[in-house]
């Protein structure tokens, strides 16, 4: 892999095997008639031997950043309907291209996501990365930051916390104004649909059900399941759920996506989210909206900027960026 | 623009100023040592003059096609949830993954689509487009191949019946196959939700419905209605069909956005879609599965690879691919 990168010129490659300065180099592609014509001639020989590209190299050079950024998208088989991921694709889509940069997309399972990144590197078809999904042990971060790769996050790098170019939503603290807005709607007990355990965004937002829950007087094993992030098998999840709640409950759910299969399940037995059961989801991706389910909001158009700009910057920030996510009160939590 | 895109350098441009053969040009940007040294250093400089790329150059002359394909992708706010593009994006993807092709997003409203176009050639960013959501009055396929750009198109250029490089799914017939189901499955009258006059996706669609349904005792006017393509407008727009309809009818649907917000509007009312009322979607990019929605499958792997194929040949196809869809029957079409 290392070789493979090395074959990738740099302006420093070209100086040297020219024997001159960068300026020089810089000058050579960028305001030739400052250079003198016997060293222009041997500094454009060896841009064209060593297959360095000047435009685009120019441009990542003045502009200290890369300009086409490599972004994974799920498979089209098997992709959950109102995967927030969507518009987000869309929202960083727009602010890469408002700060004249561009997006790649690619697939890859996960066992070839390193290789994936080795090719498109190797084939300078991307000069960094947006990274989704992040979960424990997850090999990308430590990979990219090796080979000075720049990179940034969208969700934080779990396992290595001196790596903070990632902006992320509280999910602790977004859970907890979701329950709190189903306590101040009056609902009694609160239930949670969670996906298993290990996920440390899944993980992080049953803490916030938990924590905002303990002063209630309920059986939270019993008011607690798990279900895979789809709106079917949440669905399935959900009746074990309602067999233990009654109308003034609520359920809070760990996405919108499992929100829905809540919904699905109460309608199948005749109840109505809101005025016989409470439902909270998050996300607002898309779907609570068209299913009037409230919820709490990732600002996918902050974020995505955000990122942008973080990934402009030529040092990592020191921390970085968590967002307090806000409650978006729907007719799912209206009695 | 043409001055824009007069400064693109090609393998002609090096080869003209180098005064040698494109073969010449070729060898010695990939074979250099079949080359003489003084030509060989006369093309290297050529090269470099001209900012010619050799890398990528040298591939799509050997591949005769483009290696980055711009992908327009919707705005975050506003786009529709279970859009069939959200999975098309990820097929079209792997297809050109899977032939070392790469896929480049970009938003832009239609104002400024063109001058979007112009500015992603100009700077070199892509060499060609696959367009979606073709309609009448389109400027985008007349404005490319004037300008000699490689496009494909998922859906027909249906100003230009000259242009040929193009995959589509028989709208007619796809929508007569969905009547037809629900005439097998005994449905009595078959009423029909579609978009508004004027989209040529749409009209085909209906036409399909009107086709299918002519030998039918029912009153077409009263049994059909338009709504745009969002579940909670479509949802409003059934009452009127509801009303006119009985146990046992059923409605096509031009879109599984729309049969959505049709069983949305009939659990309003306590009726279940398939025991009560057939509903009959259009797509299948997901939505429709979560829901259990009969619906016409548009086989978007199969578009996407089709395309990628397309976009390879070095000449437009004789005709476009026209693909007959087939209905996938589930719980809302079951009586």
């Amino acid at each position: 892999m290392r070789g493979q990168r090395r074959e990738r010129a740099t302006l420093v490659d070209v100086a040297k095997a020219s024997r001159v300065s960068r300026q020089t180099v810089s000058n050579a592609m960028n305001n030739p008639d400052r250079v003198a014509p016997e060293t222009l001639e041997r500094v454009r020989a060896e841009i064209a031997r060593l297959g360095f590209r000047p435009n685009r190299a120019a441009r990542s050079l003045r502009r200290q950043r890369a300009n086409a950024i490599g972004f994974q998208v799920e498979q089209a088989a098997g992709r959950p309907v109102g995967n927030i991921l969507d518009p987000f694709l869309s929202a960083l889509t727009a602010s890469a291209q408002a700060d004249d940069a561009h997006l790649i997309t690619f697939v890859a399972d996960d066992e070839r996501v390193l290789r994936t990144y080795d090719r498109l590197l190797a084939t300078q078809v991307v000069d960094g990365f947006v990274l989704t999904h992040t979960r424990h042990a997850d090999p990308r971060a430590a990979w990219l930051r090796e080979r000075e790769v720049p990179f940034v996050s969208f969700g934080r790098i779990w396992d290595d916390p001196t790596v903070t170019s990632w902006v992320d939503v509280d999910g602790r603290a977004g859970t907890v104004a979701g329950v709190e807005h189903l306590r101040d709607r009056g609902y009694r007990r609160i239930a949670w649909l969670g996906w298993p355990g290990g996920s440390p965004v899944g993980d992080e937002r049953r803490k916030g059900w938990a924590d905002a829950t303990a002063d209630l007087d309920q059986d939270a094993g019993l008011l607690s399941g798990t279900t895979p992030q789809d709106a079917l098998q949440a669905s399935a999840a959900t009746d074990r759920l309602l067999d233990a709640l009654e109308p003034g409950d609520a359920i809070g759910c760990v996405s919108d996506i499992v929100a829905l299969g809540v919904t699905l399940a109460m309608s199948r037995r005749g109840l109505r989210p809101g005025a016989d059961i409470g439902v909270m989801g998050f996300d607002d991706g898309g779907i609570a909206e068209v299913f009037d389910i409230s919820t709490v909001r990732q600002p996918l158009e902050d974020i995505a900027d955000a990122l942008v700009r973080m990934l402009e910057q030529p040092t990592e920030p020191s921390e970085g960026l968590i967002i307090v996510p806000a409650v978006v009160p729907r007719a799912s939590t209206s009695r």
